[in-house]
């Protein structure tokens, strides 16, 4: 056995904010794992090092208990500290490229030394890993005309703050354990009363459950309720969000033209009568906001009932309606138990509250419970205990009522813009409920060439064919009327005439 | 065309707390849903009707234009209202059971009535809902001996409250809309700190993703790596969550024993060389308490550099170490990016806070976020944002070094208690970490049988056969420490000494 005489350990300074002990252990296990240190090699005793390093000996037996503790060095009393014998190498660093992000690699891809540290993803995992959201969060203060998102600046965040204050200090201990994986029992009764007054839904509080995302619930029926390969009807243009997801659930998504009715459900009765799921925006079809016309809705319960199979209803903004109440959700003529509902205070409140549900069948409120609870557990709970106490002291219902005035205020304010402005480059379809609202182009334009320009002219939309995959969309742009107020989206309807101009 | 005359709607009496409008809307859509009022024939005139109810006409007029709009019937200037022609039925109720809660159906069940309403979930749906988590919350107080469950009482509610408040107030309104997909970037910067210093952890808070359970991250990994039937290296005895979702996401599980040093790592890549996943609790298998060796560490980070494998640390409860500093995490040695590291606030703060987190490598960051973004957006943020305060005040600091002292010293009044009443009866190896402990039954009596008998006598635990699937674990207990104090841990042993002695 050598001597700790022959060894010299190389101690590099002492980076800035490193604790001493922090950093002679990392000198150490550095030299060990880099086979400076020969294994079975006997360690400077620490009273030695100690003096050489004009450290207290404290400091360094607590590096030795560390490195002992963790299997680098032994210790034989007397004998002093000895390197561990034959520890496998590490992997080689320098066959990883620094800080580079590689990105996806399909797995038949041929190796290179750059790509050998990029993952192989799964075939799924590919699907999986397009997502069609943004994921760096989205700009302030908004432009016009951005879609799908609420105007956050007149949310009343003081008195949410003293509610969430007040509340969450008279908070239950048995709150701060796990909950029930369907969320906040008050909230969720809260809900299903909110359901029956404003939305004719049925439903008790059993039967809603909790979630982050709407997101979530299309995932979760799909994966519980198809297997990979079966059909899913899905709208064409629609919603990319529920597209995507269903397809990286490895469904078959089969595409269903809408028209000014919604859906059409006898064209997708046709061709896949033996799909087992149905995704439908029957409230406001997103992108083209046509309401789901009554006969069809029938047409696709009673479809679901025979064939059974469930329909995921999406109602994300139709709650605002600027004449006369909302419209009742198709939910509330599923009397055999075959609509899942899905809400969202994401566009009542603000999106990074993170609060949606699902209103579940009877029969599929077992199952979803706990695929929930074995893919992620339950929703964060303070926030529902804070949105209860909310709806309960009767703020969530004075909030979306100014809300409802303050959009079809500025649903009117560009529809004006458009008739002064456009001058029939533009069709506005009357505006009567939501967010946003698709806007026609005349003639054939590209729409995505002109969501460009828009762009540059610092004007947010979104083309309709972007929406669209086999059943081509009319050509124009959704535009959003809500997060702005009516003088930017005079001046942007304004500078957006000019680039339809040119 | 029948006449209005001929029209008698029957009403039914108007239910408590249903306003005329609803109730009126109700009877009457009930009336044509059900065939009552035949398609096509004429309503009675809104003055008529009014007087007939001795209600007001305005009523009534908003009631036809809800009908109307959701095209129930008909209106022509002059002629009046009439119901729709030929609506489709609706699918009938008496098919259908009440309110009852039809389990899951296998697919190829014989349909019975009862079971027409039951769902046919997937293949993979039957497994996604089997959760090993109890969905209905835990009840309080907790007893002698809950595992699994950190002290919520001790949780400085108050504190955290006004920094909650003070903070959201001060929330600047960009946090009210979409944000990063990865969570809150002062959050994330803060966990790479804390890693730095606590679990000897080199990373950047890009690599940082925070979600509300570590479950989120074993379904997105093993989707994202695995196609259906590909392996994945999981601990036998090992946590039925990993397991569980791992094998709901289509996985093929391969179980691998443990041993004092952990999880076999030579046997697993003997028996699957070609995984390309593996789950490991390194800093304290669950349930064994094992920690995994060193040498095992670098054989498996080797292996998975070879193979182009994952590997998933979960670090549950190890920061928690009674002697000494927290032993450095298996992903401080990870210099090539194999290694995606769990960790959670669940225990270290309180369980329904819900901020679990990933620390990815490199090459995993795009798309890990694109499938978290995809399958659920992102995580609360309001939670996020008073976490982030809370550990920049030096709260966090200061409450797990108040915790750690908390719960040594009902480790040592758990051995304690055991030595005075178990006499040989319960084998309780020394605690140097975590929430609970394996205590091994003498003899080879059946601990699943021992688990109930304690249970009727008002002690929890968990039979360690519960965790085990081909690799029989040595009976025993799984006992947590953590959530009673020494007292009730005390009396806890006495009681369950008599059931031992029974």
């Amino acid at each position: 056995m050598r001597q700790a005489a022959d060894i010299e350990i190389a101690l590099r300074p002492r980076p800035e904010g490193v604790t001493l002990q922090r950093w002679l252990y990392d000198e150490i296990r550095t030299a060990i794992l880099s086979g400076r240190l020969m294994p079975g090699s006997r360690l400077p005793a620490t009273r030695d090092l100690a003096l050489r390093l004009k450290i207290s000996r404290g400091t360094v037996l607590a590096v030795y208990e560390q490195l002992g503790a963790e299997g680098y060095i032994r210790g034989a009393t007397g004998k002093g500290s000895f390197v561990a014998p034959e520890l496998p190498d590490l992997p080689p660093r320098s066959l990883v490229p620094g800080n580079a992000i590689a990105g996806p690699k399909s797995r038949d891809a041929t190796d290179t030394p750059f790509e050998s540290a990029a993952v192989n993803l799964s075939a799924r995992g590919r699907k999986l890993s397009m997502t069609p959201f943004g994921v760096a969060g989205r700009s302030f203060p908004a432009q016009a005309f951005r879609t799908n998102q609420p105007d956050v600046t007149t949310f009343p965040i003081e008195l949410w703050s003293r509610i969430a204050a007040n509340r969450s200090r008279r908070l239950q201990p048995e709150l701060f354990m796990d909950v029930d994986a369907r969320g906040y029992e008050p909230l969720r009764e809260a809900i299903a009363g909110h359901l029956r007054s404003s939305r004719g839904i049925t439903c008790s509080a059993e039967q809603v459950m909790l979630v982050s995302s709407v997101q979530q619930i299309f995932d979760v029926s799909a994966r519980l309720l198809l297997d990979p390969g079966e059909e899913v009807w899905v709208e064409d243009p629609g919603y990319p969000g529920a597209h995507q997801v269903f397809t990286a659930a490895g469904a078959k998504v089969v595409d269903i033209p809408v028209d000014s009715n919604g859906m059409d459900v006898a064209f997708a009765r046709d061709r896949a009568p033996n799909a087992r799921l149905a995704y439908v925006t029957a409230g406001r079809q997103a992108p083209m906001g046509s309401v789901l016309a009554l006969d069809r809705r029938l047409a696709l319960l009673n479809w679901a009932h025979r064939h059974d199979a469930i329909v995921i209803e999406d109602d994300y903004d139709s709650e605002y309606r600027y004449e006369g109440a909302p419209l009742s959700a198709m939910k509330s003529l599923d009397e055999t138990g075959r609509v899942i509902y899905c809400g969202t205070f994401s566009k009542l409140l603000f999106p990074s509250l993170r609060i949606s549900y699902a209103v579940l069948p009877d029969q599929l409120i077992a199952p979803f419970t706990s695929a929930i609870s074995l893919t992620s557990r339950y929703a964060a709970l303070m926030p529902q205990v804070t949105l209860h106490e909310f709806i309960a002291e009767g703020h969530f219902g004075r909030h979306v009522r100014r809300m409802r005035l303050l959009y079809a205020e500025r649903a009117q304010a560009m529809r004006q813009a458009a008739d002064i402005y456009m001058g029939g480059l533009l069709e506005i379809p009357e505006i009567t409920m939501g967010l946003d609202t698709p806007a026609f182009l005349s003639g054939d334009r590209d729409d995505k060439n002109v969501a460009r320009l828009a762009a540059q002219a610092g004007i947010e939309s979104l083309p309709l064919s972007l929406y669209a995959r086999t059943h081509p969309a009319r050509p124009g742009l959704l535009l959003g009327f809500a997060a702005v107020g009516p003088a930017e989206i005079a001046s942007g309807m304004r500078a957006l005439a000019r680039v339809l101009d040119a």
